[in-house]
């Protein structure tokens, strides 16, 4: 594997929680100098299916030669597989539910392999800490560890569709971030939410104050927004909502339904 | 420009927000081994007119050599202007939106230059990771940057007050912080909030539990608060909110009506 | 005193608080190079009762050689003393008002200092940044300190009992961590809340999804959690919120009424 120049971490756990702060402490300990960073902390929390379309669009422009250690994990303590997803550059590490299989699907060459290495000590409920911080280590330190190379194909969420119309992320704004790659619409399409009709507009004061529309965001993905208010509120929408475009577009409905 | 040891985060994007994460992870990789540090990252959303008020206050006791990244840009993508501030051994980033303008007027020496320099890759929404943060990253590594020297009264804000009789900031604990300088008060006066006089205390276990008060905080300005008790949900005040002083000072009044 | 590799800081001051940002800001620019974390940020706010059962438990797993800045300070700016507590190989720094009692009690070890240092300039209200911090800027840099050795048993919270029926801290999925050391309890005991009795799971997956239940959390602390939900709503139960085991055990009770 290559060797990686900083490590970031991409969880549920909450603001400010103690368990990113004793991920952090463990990673200080056998990490001198390396750089640890809180890329996102409030993920989704239980929903690994919704998280797994942000991950690749939050990676897309950053520096390759990262080591993300990604945990949304509902499952810990059960029989799912620990993964790492060598992808593009950069690894991968975390939960084999689903988190990870966009970021598989999304990149150009990827490998996958199943950590079988486990700790002496390892909490039935806290794996980021037990299991996924020091095999984050190990990995950016070149330490030998036990992996065996896996087929992409094996991964759960494997199958998923490439584009998912739901609202995945809700920002502190209250913007809503939707799994859907902005690339896929037409400037002209509409995004319908609740009988809603919304149009594109390039950014924010392009609309007038307290206007909802949708814009490619800085991710490239479709997200909705309230010019300096708040969407979430303004549109009645959460996480896991629905949203459809208008017109439908084929291609979306096609790997939605195989 | 002086050498700079250390940067600060200013924003209004939220406790862990992806936002601050894309930041630190460009600088990171741009800049490994220098220290990069959330300063404030729940400044009033989308109002540089209130933060502009706390930012001089924050920064007036930390040590100097510190480039500041400052973002609350509600005008991104629009033609507003970037600015660097260099105030009195500090470097100031950030949009020309008044934002800097409390920064510049309370320093002692300051030279502003409008950024001239885009990447090639700009983003319409989130130019603190694609504009700032490399402008930070180069400024720090003493690159050359297209700037051009701009005069300070040019800048947005230019002919706003020194003080602000407005709550400029809620924190965790519910504390009002005001953007009036604690010094222009006498301890006898006191802060008309809906109706109720609120005296000046020292410090918090001063004044019985549950008790409204008003004192100089640690960082110069007046603040309300209620021992051990939430001053937001006690007097029903939030962020913008206007008080007033009783008596109420003629500096003040002067300054705010010329 | 023995070296310090890395920082940890606990406080009750909020998710990306601006006093946060300020410890960090002054330790950066004292202690270039040295690790600086956030290992809590949301202890409960004024309740140095509570969150001290938490601080044990916290630091158990992690790497010795930490320096713990500790800040609940309720009666900042009065006549508490500040100390130093060196503890099986860490040092932990903060107010004497209980916060780092069980801390000490819970020590194979364990030296206590008054700290006499104070700084020239030192505000009221945030002896975190003015005080806390410079000192353990100062004792990571070996630099002497004015300290008198003093008695753990004359230490506020010298005679509180080693475990508290309570809740002591809600994380962010709404899970309620109480004072209870889980090895006090058999895996056939529950915990009353509210007329409702919690049986023990191993961990989450284990029981179906919305169902209440305690377990062993990886703190070692008793915690009362909902499958894929919210604790604290479905208990409706808060910070400071007392609850029972049954059998009552012995032991606890001896130590808490006697």
């Amino acid at each position: 594997m290559a060797d990686f120049s900083r490590i970031a971490l991409l969880t549920d756990f909450g603001a400010s929680s103690p368990y990113v702060g004793q991920l952090r402490l463990g990673l200080a300990a056998a990490l001198p100098g390396t750089a640890v960073i809180e890329l996102i902390s409030d993920l989704p929390a239980f929903r690994p299916d919704l998280a797994a379309y942000l991950l690749p669009a939050l990676v897309r422009d950053l520096p390759c030669g990262t080591l993300y250690l990604c945990v949304v994990d509902p499952g810990v303590g059960g029989d799912r597989l620990a993964i790492a997803v060598e992808a593009d550059g950069n690894l991968f590490i975390g939960p084999d539910n689903g988190l990870l299989a966009l970021v598989c699907r999304s990149a150009l060459s990827c490998c996958v392999y199943r950590i079988d290495w486990r700790p002496e000590i390892l909490s039935p409920s806290f794996q980021g800490r037990d299991l996924f911080a020091p095999v984050a280590a190990a990995l950016t330190l070149g330490r030998p560890l036990a992996m065996t190379a896996i087929a992409p194909t094996s991964l759960q969420g494997a199958e998923w569709p490439e584009d998912l119309p739901k609202v995945i992320y809700v920002d502190s704004f209250g913007n809503l971030i939707t799994g859907l790659r902005a690339a896929l619409l037409q400037p002209a399409d509409s995004i319908c939410v609740k009988g809603q009709q919304l149009s594109r507009a390039g950014t924010f004061h392009e609309v007038p104050l307290g206007t909802a529309f949708w814009y490619a965001n800085a991710f490239g993905l479709v997200e909705l927004a309230v010019n300096q208010g708040s969407a979430t509120l303004e549109l009645g929408l959460e996480v896991g909502d629905e949203i459809a475009m208008s017109p439908f577009p084929k291609l979306i409905s096609e790997s939605i339904n195989e």
